[in-house]
């Protein structure tokens, strides 16, 4: 797995801190709904069947990759298939997921199951090392999982939710249900995450999306110990995969999110790169344009991503979104996206001599 | 208007930064569904229906008051009464308000009219007026208004949303359309205000609930000349109600929010007051009580309640909670909410001589 081209090295160097020609640059869900060849996919496959099939799923995960040549391109999958392979009933509505039967007390704990990965989920595997092999080095292969608190939070609303609220009340009033179910899904990330690693991901992520919704406090309680084991758990090989952990609206947490054991820390939008850099200036920050540029018109683009490259200067960076790509986003702006970070000189006074 | 007692001047110093011998405190939504008298009510009528009758909303206005003594007391209605006056269809549904014709383009904003809140919203009048006249000055009578972002992802959403992906495309392919908009809700937001001080509203506060998703540099371009245009529109009588403005996810914004013409910063519960402060030394701050910890245990919200009242000494603060009271909260958690910033002294190891 050692990189051998300038895409994957640039990828690893960026996460580890060490120089780089320029920052690598991928986007999170870069494959989907934004691309026409994955909607012609889609037409005619569920979501979870497309998950499924190694093929398919190889396929759209490589479909962003042939477009705009990222440095890094992730497996096609969801945080919620690990759920299901431990039992849960998992749902994929066009409203997002939904589980139609939430954890609520630890009998239903009890009721989950760690899995073997190379068995349960042995289609993730199948994926990347097509994904490893067709890619030959050109970009790092990218592998991810949801962070504990995030699928527990999935478990317990049973889908998505505004307040948190029925988490956040089994925190107050049954501490040791909720302990009992993080520490699972923490030795279930590591697993997963290994597997992936094993399987040709050079890199893996941690999307802890939901532990924004947390004070630091109760981040450091509940969120921070379960992420930090996860990351533990890693049988990080000789190369060593960095692991990215990602919050959404991080802001008050950066302090805390780099003490989890991550390589680097994924920043959402709101928070600017230098702010991050300042707070937390051993680790290597990911991020952060606002995916809604992807919206907009190219120029702006433009000149929001070289803004964004400023606040590092390059260092210690990949350059990605703030989020998941939205799918309304115009191809024009996500090109100028990855030409702003490809071609700095040629965005606004490039071609004055200095 | 002038406060007659205690219990109002000592939100309105407050506000202003002036002494006080305790934080006054209210809490954000307080009329509502984890009151059973609140449930009863509604029992027989609609939410629109109960906005609009003055005697029910005066009513559930003054049942947190009758239960817990608050030092404020805010009149029941909805951010999107004034939309409605305005023109827009809006549908109030379990699952939030839903506006089935949301707002697209130029010749939508023609059709929406400001208009004579002593008209077309008079029944407003009239609770303030019934509640300041029940209240007789043991509390300050608040007003409230949507801010004009908040407002307006209302209108050009169509809902809530996750993503704001339709407002944010806006504001980069129809810049003039939004600017015309949030103006015309600033001076709707202006005239609202207006007339409930007018109607005996001794404070008001702004709710740009969802301007937190705007990283500075658009909050600045969109938001905040908006919410500023509202807060200099407001017909400021000698009294000097003051204004508070609060922004759900506000961490990155302090600064540009204290540049608003606010006098109170209302901060959500990951922000920890102690940085507030520190970022915008000159304003009076209100919050942060995370409300889920209202699911919870008396105990842990008398211990945090305190420990938010450390971070400001208790000075320039209207203690609150960081977003609306939860409909799942306990009443027992309520209380203690309300002990712990009333007596301090009874928290902890406040018994020992000093």
């Amino acid at each position: 797995m050692t990189p051998s081209s300038p895409s994957a090295a640039r990828f690893l160097d960026a996460c580890f801190g060490r120089a780089v020609d320029r920052p690598p640059v991928w986007m999170m869900r870069q494959a989907g709904r934004y691309l026409p060849e994955y909607r012609e996919v889609r037409r005619d496959v569920s979501f979870l069947h497309l998950c499924r099939s190694p093929d398919l799923a190889a396929e759209v995960s490589l479909q962003p990759f042939r477009r705009f040549q990222p440095d890094g391109v992730i497996f096609f999958s969801d945080i919620l298939v690990p759920i299901a392979a431990m039992g849960a009933k998992v749902e994929f509505g066009d409203a997002g997921p939904h589980l139609p039967e939430p954890l609520r007390s630890a009998s239903d704990v009890v009721r989950l199951q760690r899995f073997d990965p190379s068995e349960a989920v042995a289609f993730t595997g199948e994926i990347l090392r097509t994904i490893a092999r067709e890619v030959g080095g050109r970009a790092a292969v990218l592998g991810f999982c949801g962070a504990p608190w995030t699928l527990a939070s999935y478990l317990v609303e049973g889908g998505g939710s505004r307040s948190f609220a029925v988490i956040k009340e089994m925190a107050a009033r049954d501490p040791q249900t909720l302990e009992r179910l993080l520490s699972l899904l923490a030795d279930v990330a590591a697993d997963v995450l290994s597997y992936q690693i094993a399987s040709g991901a050079q890199a893996v992520q941690l999307f802890d999306t939901w532990a924004g919704e947390l004070d630091a406090e109760e981040y450091r309680r509940w969120a921070l110990p379960a992420v930090s084991r996860a990351i533990a758990g890693i049988r990080r090989g000789p190369a060593g995969a960095p692991v990215i952990v990602y919050i959404n609206g991080c802001g008050h947490l950066v302090e805390a999110m780099a003490e989890s054991g991550a390589d680097v820390l994924s920043i959402d939008w709101r928070l600017p790169l230098s702010v991050a850099r300042r707070r937390a200036p051993r680790l290597a920050l990911q991020g952060n344009l606002d995916p809604a540029h992807l919206l907009g018109t190219p120029e702006r683009v433009a000149q929001r991503t070289a803004a964004m490259l400023a606040e590092t200067g390059g260092e210690a960076h990949v350059a990605n979104l703030g989020h998941g790509i939205l799918p309304g986003s115009r191809l024009e702006c996500v090109t100028a996206f990855f030409d702003a970070v490809r071609a700095p000189a040629r965005i606004g006074a490039g071609a004055i001599p200095a």
